[in-house]
């Protein structure tokens, strides 16, 4: 089968490689139907993220189950499933408490000797535990297929940073990051009946999707002028819930200052800054918690689904570009520039 | 009247200073009847945390309500009280909230200007929204008194401590940090229902004291060694709260270490290592959240005091040495060298 490698720095390549195939009575093979890249993807496509040269990349995609070993017990041959950018066992006590990131059989898409989402097929482990069933006519509905394969990160990973934040109704919401995940965040925040919500980000067709999704302001400015506009904002006192969905110092920085005393930070970003953008003495004074993570997207997806499928939110906005296969590596090259939002992948 | 002042790095003086006298309609003065030693004042004494020459010092006592401005509704003289360590207007937003550490009227005993908690007698800015009347009885109970004595500071941040790290009925609970704060922190945690108590000391007589308050375990070891023995314990993947006591780089990195995965920790060590100690790295992976401060000890301390007065809480042990206004500078000495667990003052 043919799937997207990654041999080193911006060298990412379409190669053959063997066929996805059971190993284990719980693996089942997803023929993939829907792929994308992700933000987190750069980090490694820039050889900031170590990756072993030929390693599979790509965590996120849905597909038809194609085989399926002889315990798996929720999914069949042409079941029509998502997968969340972990597999997990689905019985640990992690997962029974909707930690699956933290499961102890859990791993990530792409890990060395495993398949990645960018791939024409994935040998999904523990795959009760993993995937999730769609409705089967979602299949011929590519606008809500786009919605749904959302979920397998970035809407997932949005909603998050959302509950980390501690969104509520009538809060007051600031989302640092103008990418995929910081977008999605804005649509969680509104699903959880955020009453004001501010985007940061100086992009206009990135800040008309905050728009679209509920956001109620835009701030353009950065750093300490960023903060300044946040604070000046009706109520004046910062943002109760703040979601961080960059990962760097500076972000981090700016996601503690505008958050209100007694208010939350949640961070999605992977951490590419070390902690000096912690300022733990702004924490202490002002009593701002900081959440998030890794997030279990495997616990989230049902209640999002639902949603989707219902029409109450849409995240497909966020794919702006859509690629064959073929057409990866130039979706990195459109990424890395920002000259794409978020690149989908068609099979 | 006679006070406690400091001049400068282990300069603690008792001097004569200008009486407490009521300044405006919303202070009254009280006339101090018990007053402590934080280990936060340490600080100001080894030189660490800046003071003006001359500046007063404390900011935990209890005493008797002498004269009251014309405003003051909630206390008259001859009233029994216990301050906070921070005064607060009691109606702002903030206030309200129960978050009366981030008023914007508040302020702490012995900033310049005001008054310290280790002198004969305390002017109290807005007296309605900073004191919390005792029960007249509570007087001539030493052993009571001094337990709500320990309503000021150290109960009610070990309180916020546990508060701030999520203790649950059933959970368990670590504890960084053999002082005060901390051991409040094992009464606060148990008080909340925690199961499995873990005190972090080696010194026998802390511990000892953690254990009256109802910690299971001890764990003696520092560093490395101590993040392995929390984690060999039954149950084996860390606490799923963790109080941070101290305020070093050193001991928020074990405390983040020792969090279970979609644990939490409470940080209530006035923070003096920056943020190094702050793995976030850590805290993304294994979604650990970070969250406490300066403790609102005003909205604490009605329940807390309800338990006190009911005896189902006594905080008193933490206080093992008791000196008059005379004895302070020794009382310092002796925590400094850590002779002393906590100094009571008497007047």
């Amino acid at each position: 089968m043919r799937a997207t490698v990654i041999n080193g720095p911006k060298d990412i390549r379409i190669e053959q490689v063997p066929d996805a195939a059971l190993r284990e009575p719980t693996d089942v093979v997803v023929r993939t139907v829907l792929a994308c890249i992700c933000g987190s993807d750069l980090w490694a496509y820039r050889g900031v993220s170590a990756r072993e040269k030929g390693q599979r990349i790509g965590h996120e995609f849905l597909g038809v189950v194609e085989s399926a070993g002889a315990e798996v017990r929720s999914v069949r041959p042409g079941d029509l499933v998502v997968a969340p950018f972990v597999w997990s066992d689905g019985v640990c006590e992690f997962c029974r408490e909707g930690l699956q990131t933290s499961c102890p059989h859990g791993g990530f898409w792409g890990a060395p000797g495993s398949d990645g989402g960018q791939g024409e097929a994935v040998r999904v482990p523990y795959a009760d535990g993993t995937l999730v069933r769609l409705p089967a006519d979602a299949a011929g509905d590519e606008r809500l297929l786009t919605a749904l394969l959302a979920l397998s990160d970035v809407m997932s990973t949005g909603h998050h940073a959302a509950v980390s934040a501690g969104v509520r109704p009538g809060a007051t919401v600031a989302v640092v990051g103008d990418g995929a995940v910081g977008l999605c965040g804005v649509l969680a925040a509104r699903r959880l009946g955020a009453e004001r919500i501010i985007a940061m980000g100086r992009h206009r067709d990135r800040t008309d999707i905050a728009r679209g999704f509920g956001a109620t302001d835009v701030v353009a400015e950065r750093g300490e002028a960023a903060v300044d506009a946040v604070r000046e904002l009706p109520g004046g006192h910062g943002a109760h819930a703040v979601l961080e969905a960059v990962g760097t110092e500076d972000s981090m920085r700016t996601a503690i200052r505008i958050a209100r005393d007694g208010g939350a930070v949640g961070f999605v970003g992977v951490p590419h800054g070390g902690s000096a953008g912690v300022d733990v003495g702004q924490m202490f004074s002002r009593n701002v918690r900081l959440g998030g993570g890794v997030a279990p997207a495997r616990a989230y997806i049902p209640e999002l689904m639902a949603d989707v499928l219902a029409g109450r939110i849409d995240p497909s906005p966020v794919f702006d570009s859509s690629v064959e296969l073929a057409g990866v590596p130039e979706g990195y090259r459109a990424m890395d520039e920002r000259t794409a939002l978020k690149v989908r992948v068609t099979f």
